[in-house]
């Protein structure tokens, strides 16, 4: 996999340890697509890390108010989505999980970095676009017919996500195609800032990261297998969160779009339902070593039925362990989950604040 | 004076304590410009405060480094600035002097105003264009010829000006004319903002700040009096700093552009050069209750050497303790300046930090 042979090769190139961040935003309980695609990697970066390795997971509370939020679904959202990333298997000993929010310095950083950010160049990134729905031809000034659509925060975004990385010194960020953009935002920013303020080249006030594409893990709409499973579909049934029953499973594959072809084949163009159940039993039976197109194979006499009776069973034991871990956490004493916040708030803190006085330092900045 | 009435009028409307809020950029010592400007007017604010008023005084680097700084320049420049802040008369235990930098809820709330400002909005503001020298319909993504030119930081400068102001819930804003947009846009924030999350109407989150307009004291360039004294000119004659010795002082007069009319009237449209000596006069010796056309009237018979010498004379006279206070701070222990900055940015966060958990409260930020 991608990630070891990064990991391999840069031991080797400089024998330094790494540091690892990534952030998600506090949606809720996760569904399967952001757990396959994203926090189940975290899992094996933590499982694989060097002691000396630093992996730092954040609930990313300052981009989710890019977009206006509810402020008591925000709360809630925030809890669920720590106790998810605790249920999934990361490990406060093992790496520092915390709110974006809860560390000035992500701020503090982006405006910093905000004195170097051109504005022609963020006016040509994407996102800000399609968070909007906008054309691609969008002018930040005028989107649209309501001009006053766009608030500087959303188009600011890039570069508060720049801070995040580069505030920890971060070696390597696992990321999905779509935010290659907005790494190489990144990176500039930092070079662009050692130029200006690192006296000695050899070691530059900010590091610059590295990506660590992983292979994409798209997971679909259980009710429209041609679009990505997504928390904002209206429906609730076309995803399935990972804290899902063993009931709401096999109710919502009952469900499930595929087609009226006979026997089961692997064809994500032709047969985008049927190869999206394909695709979620060989994600969570990896290890097995077989392709989708030979699971697919090994069932093609089955009936539909069958087929979604077995996905469902296979999801089921993939996220029983995680279901029960997130009952008993949000369950439990609130308390602990607070703690736990506060916990990793306070490291994550100590690394950003080590590198903002850095930062201050040397722009002249610091009594 | 207009301060005074302000003043008044709120104690009768809300019997509430005055919170005031005023910056001034690290340009180091400050020239008579400054000081006439905005820190006297300071120092009457505070010697007319009652004891629950709240005064924050703030070198506002954050906004500096909108425009590139040579990092040790910025670090002298901030601690002349703050020596200046003492020398004039500030006095830390009746106000707070801190520098921007020194309290990380300025980039905090800034980032969380930046998420309900409007591109739009921004984009028609003046400020960015002056500082860019660039005409009025310049566009903020492709200013002038040099499309890259214009940075996020002194696009966005406006809404951490009223991260600045809001944070303290400021209620009165000392500003100049050229300051009433910003000041507005302050006030817009506060109140969307306001509009938003606060869930008692009659207990706003954040102060909605009013202006204090002060009577214009302009004071012009001595080599070129159609100009404002800057610090930004390149002729160190055009301007007398607050800790100018006396031999400066009268060196830089003698020099000053007037003209060759005989004898000294006050004429501020056809004899700039005169008038501008004329005015420092009377600035420096408004107690007295006459005006600037009764100043000249006492002296139409004098030669403009002799008028020269009493300028100087009168200057000279009126920045003399101040002088002798920046010697003692600058010239004496460097851990004593440092010391009140420390105190000052711990009594500003303390502030800042409860305005904050209210922020982050109503926002669903909060653990």
């Amino acid at each position: 996999m991608r990630h070891i042979s990064v990991q391999t090769q840069t031991r080797a190139q400089n024998g330094k340890s790494k540091v690892i961040f990534s952030g998600i935003q506090p949606t809720g309980v996760p569904h399967l697509g952001n757990y396959l695609g994203a926090l189940r990697q975290w899992v094996k970066l933590q499982d694989e890390a060097l002691s000396d390795d630093t992996l730092l997971f954040s609930i990313v509370d300052l981009h989710a108010i890019t977009i206006k939020q509810d402020p008591r679904d925000l709360a809630r959202s925030r809890r669920e989505m720590l106790a998810s990333l605790l249920a999934v298997g990361l490990d406060p000993k093992r790496c520092i999980i915390f709110t974006q929010s809860s560390v000035k310095q992500h701020a503090e950083l982006m405006w910093i970095l905000s004195c170097g950010a051109s504005m022609g160049y963020l006016g040509r990134m994407t996102q800000w676009k399609s968070k909007l729905s906008l054309p691609a031809n969008a002018s930040p000034l005028e989107p649209a017919n309501n001009k006053d659509a766009l608030k500087l925060g959303l188009f600011s975004y890039p570069v508060l996500q720049a801070a995040d990385i580069l505030l920890y010194n971060t070696t390597h960020v696992p990321v999905g195609e779509d935010q290659a953009q907005h790494l190489e935002f990144s990176r500039e920013l930092a070079t662009g800032f050692n130029h200006l303020y690192s006296s000695d080249s050899e070691k530059p006030l900010l590091t610059v990261p590295q990506t660590m594409l992983s292979p994409a893990k798209r997971v679909m709409s259980l009710t429209d297998p041609t679009k990505k499973m997504s928390k904002s579909d209206p429906k609730p049934r076309s995803r399935i969160l990972i804290t899902d029953s063993r009931e709401e499973i096999h109710s919502k594959l009952k469900t499930a779009l595929t087609d009226s072809i006979e026997g089961v084949s692997y064809a994500p163009e032709d047969r985008p339902g049927v190869s999206n159940l394909i695709d979620l039993m060989y994600h969570f039976d990896e290890s097995a070593g077989v392709t989708p197109q030979e699971v697919a194979a090994d069932l093609r006499n089955i009936s539909m039925r069958s087929l979604k009776e077995k996905v469902a069973d296979t999801i089921d034991t993939g996220i029983k362990e995680i279901r029960g871990r997130y009952e008993e956490l949000i369950g439990g004493d609130e308390q602990k989950l607070i703690d736990h916040a506060g916990d990793g708030a306070r490291r994550a803190e100590n690394i950003a604040e080590n590198t903002m006085n850095n930062v201050r330092q040397a722009m002249g900045m610091r009594w």
